[in-house]
């Protein structure tokens, strides 16, 4: 386990959650914040949609790539300490901006963000607690 | 409406919904987000929590104010063209740090985060469509 970037856990409940929150970096260093939708790979995590690339969250990357990315929801029953029924995770890294052939979904652009983790947060996923660690750079998704 | 910080449509929708995502800016520059639950005021949202004084989120805004704090949702029919059901609103601002005398929820501690809204991105809230405005410094509430 700890020489993949998610647990199996964590991945089971990214594939179950329709939505994330991405916080990106403004031109004046103030932060913005969107939902958006995604894909899970192997490592990292897509995201696209329509107009993607001219959208601010891809200008924003396009002058600093760092960027944090939280899904999280509130489970029907207790899966936390004292009662607890909100869990997530909260993923920091670097997005990489790329050009696909084929856009994964019909109305998409060809443009794509990939977040490659650098730490990531995560609460009541894995049972009861926090599970919050650096991804060493070897184990690491490295940009292209 | 335009004197006011939130449309009527926001302030009812503002109330329904149990958590919005904060992000900050962190002491390397790059953001991070997480869930938290909040309280609307006529002009500035407030979050609190358990030992709120000690967390990140609290160091980030003592260095930097600046916020960006999404609530949405998506809807249970069509709420936007084409049939989004995509809805919600961003919230970009300061961030007012302050200490209460008597916490709003049990188990709260005395600390408080006030965000203080500079502009605001609102879409399939106000009917179809998006509703983004930059709020006049005569408009809004000031920092005390």
């Amino acid at each position: 386990m700890i020489d993949m970037t998610f647990t199996e856990a964590e991945r089971a409940y990214l594939r179950t959650q329709p939505l994330g929150r991405l916080a990106t970096i403004g031109p004046t260093g103030a932060p913005q914040n969107l939902p958006v939708t995604y894909h899970l790979n192997t490592d990292t995590i897509d995201i696209g949609g329509p107009n993607l690339g001219a959208s601010q969250k891809v200008r924003n990357i396009a002058a600093d790539a760092r960027v944090s990315f939280v899904v999280d929801d509130m489970a029907d029953e207790p899966v936390g300490p004292g009662g607890q029924t909100g869990r997530g995770l909260e993923i920091r890294g670097d997005a990489e901006l790329l050009v696909v052939e084929k856009p994964s979904l019909a109305g998409f652009s060809n443009d794509l963000i990939r977040i490659h983790p650098r730490r990531i947060v995560a609460w009541n996923i894995d049972g009861p607690g926090g599970n919050s660690r650096n991804l060493a750079a070897s184990k690491r998704d490295q940009l292209t």
